[in-house]
């Protein structure tokens, strides 16, 4: 899925909580463990490059599993829970591409996946806070 | 209240959704404004240093208002819904504080305001990774 490679420069890491537990689920490795190695196997066998996968203890929204956050330079960092922990690692994978994509990391609304849509849990703006969004100087 | 200072060289940006209202209430300024003021005032008032409060359209977290998100170089980023529009102003910088007072951000459970234990919303890691917690090579 070429689509989905993340331009050179513009690397993503995917945080992915691996203590995330589905509700009456007690099986091991746990739901967030599954969906870390779902999202890993996803990125090699597609050869995407640009995505960091990092597993997490915990994100601290246990009560919407499974999570993710997604963050890079310069662009809004995006929570989102409620995910399959194997069935959402391509759409995670598609709306990350989409992300990467974008100079902050702002979707439009319509084109990103149902399940960040649904899923979305908070999101945070670039980290120091941008300055391009002020008014230049004349001389700048 | 010395205790809230930030130490130089540790300076912590406080995002606020300005957006967020609080359930039934249609007033303006909206509650999440009225809690931007709030901080604002608290922190020239107290003369806190190394604390940024910055103003911000929307934080997606839009069922828990009041909503802030608290980012610094090399620390965990935290999310915190459900907080007062107005009392809740000392207390987050409070527990900013303590939350900059730490090498990671991470305060012991404890410790924290009761406002921030309950209002978790999320909490993202350092970007980019540290690589701290990897064994360093002997040469290191």
């Amino acid at each position: 899925m070429p689509d989905e490679d993340i331009p050179a420069g513009n690397a993503v890491v995917l945080y992915v909580c691996a203590t995330c537990r589905t509700a009456g689920d007690t099986s091991e490795p746990r739901a967030g463990a599954r969906l870390v190695s779902a999202l890993r196997e996803a990125v090699t066998e597609a050869a995407i490059e640009g995505i960091a996968v990092e597993s997490v203890d915990c994100l601290s929204v246990c009560k919407r599993p499974c999570t993710v956050a997604v963050a890079s330079e310069g662009r809004w960092t995006y929570v989102y829970g409620d995910l399959d922990p194997v069935e959402s690692a391509r759409t995670i994978l598609a709306g990350i591409g989409l992300y990467a994509e974008t100079p902050d990391g702002i979707v439009p609304w319509k084109a990103r996946p149902e399940a960040f849509r649904k899923g979305v849990v908070a999101r945070i703006p670039p980290f120091p806070p941008p300055r391009a969004d002020r008014i230049p100087d004349a001389a700048e």
